[in-house]
């Protein structure tokens, strides 16, 4: 059984990712956001790499049926009708759309994955859900990476947190240390630690802090929010979809 | 005040290097192996990029005074005099040589300090020390780094946990959070958790692991020995000597 967590994209070479479940974490806010956004009916989310790109997947997908989202330092980007708010993704604006989505880290994260078999999106707002699918794998495949977006490419004590109530998830219950690396052994210590203070903990992070110094407080109380939005987003194809109830995924 | 942990050279930048006071730590085993180096009376550990850079550089320096020390995934380099065990530094080989050095992760992360204003190396054989140091450089400058090796650009337990003993001592024991960044909480959580347990922890990392199963656990109990080596190395001018006492550091 090998159970990793990488806290930073950069901590990893494509051949880490290559042929292994991966589940992607951005707790504040992107993952939180996807999670919320498909919750909502949207049909798909696509992450984009920047600016640029996202405008010209808005081109080719055609802008009828695509909503922009993004941001840069947690602020709007100009020109894009959405943010990086889990509280914009409501039904009356993503029903039925795909939403074109860059942030900071997350999208970044995602963008990672390249070659990975399944690549799965977890936060607070689906840890029942992304947790199941966490076990399922470490017990059909015997591996998992959990990954972290980070912070800059650095550390994030909000991903880790979060990493580490999926891997305890993942693991059943069992407090075992075997197989899991030592950033692993970490995430399940601040649980350990933290608990059910989900909120107290996504607040002490670095970006819980700059997002209610910017006025996003309101986020960082609906990311911790356990199984809010109870769904399993699947990356696959450059797009993060719903899971198919049934399809092996 | 500033206090920052980075779990790895990864996560830097060189302008987030600069001008700034920085502790580098690789407990298993490379900063133990140097302070224990510097303590047995060598006069300098110069570190060196790979084996080419090492023989490159004992030719510069001249054969004489100079002795290859160094390791690949643990195991001396064919045709170096020494490996990278803290036991093998005693003082009939090292008194008065210079050591040239490189290492999977630790002399790399020495060399990722360029544009430092003071480059320090701690272990926890060297801890008290280095934990004034530490003390000294946020009560003079408001603000240090501290640079954990990792473990192949990534997290490491064995480095994290020492550099949480690190910022520990430079709060000088306030329990304080404001001004660390994310790393730095989960550094200082780490040894509420451990606390004196330091072999414990360091047996625990991958890195201390792989150490036993290769047969180096002695260098897992030497390295957690608290003290041992009270020196306080300094990294200046592409070479790692003892810190001049009474002289400005």
């Amino acid at each position: 059984m090998k159970l990793d967590v990488a806290f930073s994209p950069r901590e990893l070479t494509a051949s880490e990712v290559a042929d292994r479940t991966v589940i992607v974490i951005d707790v504040l806010r992107a993952t939180t956001t996807i999670c919320a956004a498909l919750d909502r009916g949207a049909r798909a989310v696509v992450p984009a790499v920047d600016t640029e790109d996202a405008t010209r997947l808005e081109e080719v997908l055609g802008p009828a049926d695509v909503v922009l989202a993004g941001e840069r330092n947690s602020v709007r980007i100009p020109g894009f009708k959405l943010g990086n708010s889990p509280s914009e993704m409501t039904s009356d604006v993503v029903q039925g759309k795909t939403l074109v989505m860059t942030t900071t880290n997350g999208t970044q994260a995602l963008l990672g994955t390249a070659g990975a078999r399944d690549v799965f999106v977890a936060a607070a707002v689906n840890l029942s859900v992304a947790g199941a699918a966490a076990r399922a794998a470490l017990e059909e495949h015997g591996d998992l990476l959990i990954l972290c977006a980070g912070r800059d490419h650095g550390f994030g004590f909000d991903d880790a947190f979060i990493a580490g109530c999926l891997a305890e998830r993942a693991l059943g219950g069992r407090r075992r240390r075997k197989g899991l690396n030592d950033a692993a052994l970490v995430a399940v210590d601040l649980v350990i630690r933290y608990r059910d203070r989900i909120e107290r903990a996504l607040a002490l992070s670095r970006a819980g802090r700059e997002l209610t110094a910017r006025g996003f407080r309101n986020d960082v109380t609906a990311a911790a929010q356990v199984d809010a939005h109870p769904v399993l987003p699947v990356f696959r194809d450059k797009r993060i979809t719903l899971a198919q109830h049934g399809a092996r995924s």
